[in-house]
């Protein structure tokens, strides 16, 4: 039998307004499931189970009356701990941020709880999200990261412990873990979701996002950040609205070149597989390399970051640098001596290659490429994982979509991106939702 | 008799439309005033008679047929040498700059061109609209300078030698020759009128604008540069229409604080005369000081303009320096060493400031104080003068206006600015029209 905990956030809100689930129900099976595993995955920072439950409690109360808050009305999410929710500490990952209990929601997080989401508690982020490892595992397999920056997101969503997750992405920190947990990560286009209340890192590049076992739920999860009006139809219909609804592809670009060399063989070859069931549904693939101003996108995306990390961070590491991983440090010191003419440089290149891009992508309905460049590393070497294939995505603003795709010889998840025109978020998500059902992946770790 | 070339813009433009002006004797005019003032005045470092001559028998031609181009059609106008006018060179008052003959319009003088204006040449600037002063001097008395870095526009229109001009200013380079020369300067908000096609100097802060005789002239190049739908009614009417008529102001604030001990005496006489013939007329004058958020103003700007100076003269500095002053030189390296951190902190103060003046800018009408420091400078002081008291609205892109007050002791030109809220462009112009009557300045060099 399926648990409540296994649900998808439309088919858990269903049940849920046909009186065939309890919000207390849901919540509780969530938390049987971090109190197995929890101990082994080490997705959260922060539970908060006993305000959980209340919550529930008065959720069903509501709904015994028939109130109903929202499509997420009593159902419980984990949220990326640099995001503020109110009455929960902020913490960002390190010893040196004193953020102290919040005393209000970030925007992301207060559209998702007007809309009845519960919020089990903060999940594990690498410092200040960026690449030092958070203590989050692989619910796949214990001895391999989960990913960062959105680690316990991703791990928590993929190990049933919450029925979806925030995350945010400076480089790749909800595709990447989203493909090593696989689950679904949606990074929409370049501030269509508020980053107030969420810890910077590089505000050229931050972006809020989520991660999801289903691509329909990313769809309610952005809706729903971005269009508070969503609420009312969802509350009292059980179906998907049309603009919701999975829609086939006609013309798909398979990104060659350079990443290719870069891949590992066991990602490409489940890239080729997601092409050959595109193909065979119909799906015209069609092959080109990115725009010759992509050659140096590291190199922007890193001197843009570390300038920006180094103003957000001068006080802080000035104050505490004890604190900080060798991995931040070095972030600072290179942002701290960059030239401000080389970074106004770097701002126009990336102009340059936000036109290339939006050329590129014109004639087709979306990129895809691998998600990660290999499947998740053991913890021993101790890094979250390479985020090249999401840099240029993060760095150009435009949307992307990690699905799981399959398993690797380890028993690893392997997943693709899809990408596409900036402010194509939807067109990006019900293509997705096609090609999700067409992939077929059903597994789940544990 | 009053000569053609002494005439405004409207007057020459009605004269012309009733058949009792010809474009040929209005050029030819101002051609005179070149040949017998320009080995003195130094205002232009190219002159067209000939093909100016030639296009405005063209435009008798066009007239005689009744076919009008617009409110400028036959009006002989001079332009900045850092602007490109087709099939002139573009010099930048610099050795350095390869800048050829231009091959088109820059946006600002192709929406001119449209409605009429001819271009006599192109007005000294100094060396890339920077501070090393160019060869012009000042009509009142050739002993001083006529200001910067729009020197020739100001010296050229106060002397009768073109009856507009176009100018640009990325500190004071409107304002300040305005004030030096007795006529009138206006900075419309920034990013309100295209740059492109113009040399730039700190992109943040470059502007476009105009040194006229009469307010209402700047009015209508103003509208010219932003509307060419404009022309229409302009090349059939004679009278102004009402969104151009002057407008008394209600209350204005005199600015109070350092400036005025920064301020010369005599220019501080000038801004009380203003503004007891304000309140003798009827306005409110209150008073209060900048916003403290202004103490950094300078040095921010000087962060700002050195960084993208620096970008921008990156190559052929690097290529030339030997064509470099020792003013530009000083900036570019400046701009050289300046950290990303800093800018970027720099650009937030800025955003301050931005905020605070729109605050302390919106319940009165304008705020008022001295165009200029001091009065225009001698030669032998090798200085354009000080942009200090233009730089605030530069940096804030806020509109501003200088208006000729008064003579000093030695007869040099002394002038007051007015400032109002960005986008409150036409309020602006048209309170200016007004004050414009009270001041009552009719003085005029040579």
């Amino acid at each position: 039998m399926t648990e409540a905990r296994e649900l998808s956030l439309f088919t858990a809100g269903e049940r849920l307004r046909r009186g065939q689930l309890t919000s207390e129900a849901l919540v509780l099976s969530c938390l049987e499931r971090i109190e197995v595993r929890e101990p082994e995955v080490r997705a959260w920072v922060a539970l908060h189970a006993e305000q959980a439950l209340q919550a529930a409690r008065g959720m069903d109360q509501e709904a015994a009356r028939q109130h109903w808050r929202g499509p997420l009305h009593g159902i419980p999410l984990g949220v990326k701990d640099i995001f503020d929710v109110k009455g929960m500490e902020t913490k960002a990952g390190s010893q040196a941020y004193a953020g102290g209990v919040a005393d209000a929601d970030a925007d992301s997080v207060a559209r998702l709880r007007e809309a009845g989401a519960i919020f089990l508690g903060k999940t594990a982020t690498t410092e200040f999200a960026f690449a030092n490892p958070s203590q989050a595992r692989n619910p796949w397999n214990t001895a391999h990261t989960p990913g960062g920056s959105s680690a316990g997101s991703g791990a928590a969503v993929a190990d049933r412990m919450c029925l979806a997750a925030l995350g945010s992405q400076t480089s790749g920190s909800v595709l990447r873990p989203a493909a090593f947990n696989g689950v679904v990560g949606f990074k929409p286009s370049y501030e269509d979701i508020s980053t107030r209340g969420v810890v910077p890192l590089s505000w050229q590049f931050d972006h809020v996002g989520c991660l999801t076992r289903k691509v329909e739920d990313a769809h309610l999860l952005w809706h729903l950040m971005r269009h508070e009006r969503l609420l009312d139809w969802q509350s009292k219909r059980d179906k998907l609205p049309p603009s919701l609804l999975p829609h086939a592809p006609k013309k798909i670009w398979r990104v060659r070149g350079s990443f290719e060399g870069e891949s590992s063989p066991e990602c490409l070859v489940h890239l080729e597989r997601a092409c050959l069931l595109l193909e065979r549904n119909g799906v015209k693939i069609v092959e080109k390399s990115l725009p010759g101003s992509f050659q140096s996108v590291d190199e922007i995306h890193q001197m843009i970051m570390a300038t920006e990390a180094a103003v957000y961070h001068r006080d802080m590491f000035a104050t505490n640098p004890q604190f900080y991983s060798h991995h931040l440090s070095d972030l600072v010191r290179t942002g701290r001596s960059m030239k401000a003419t080389d970074y106004i440089q770097a701002r126009r290149q990336r102009e340059i290659m936000r036109k290339d891009i939006a050329e590129a992508l014109a004639d087709v309905d979306a990129a895809i490429m691998p998600s990660a460049v290999t499947t998740p590393p053991e913890l021993t070497q101790n890094t979250t994982g390479d985020p090249r294939f999401n840099r240029p995505w993060s760095l150009c603003g435009v949307p992307s979509l990690s699905l799981p795709i399959g398993l690797s010889s380890e028993h690893l998840p392997v997943g693709v991106q899809l990408i596409s025109m900036e402010h194509a978020d939807e067109q990006l998500l019900r293509i997705g939702g096609w090609c999700e059902s067409v992939f077929g992946f059903n597994e789940a770790p544990g």
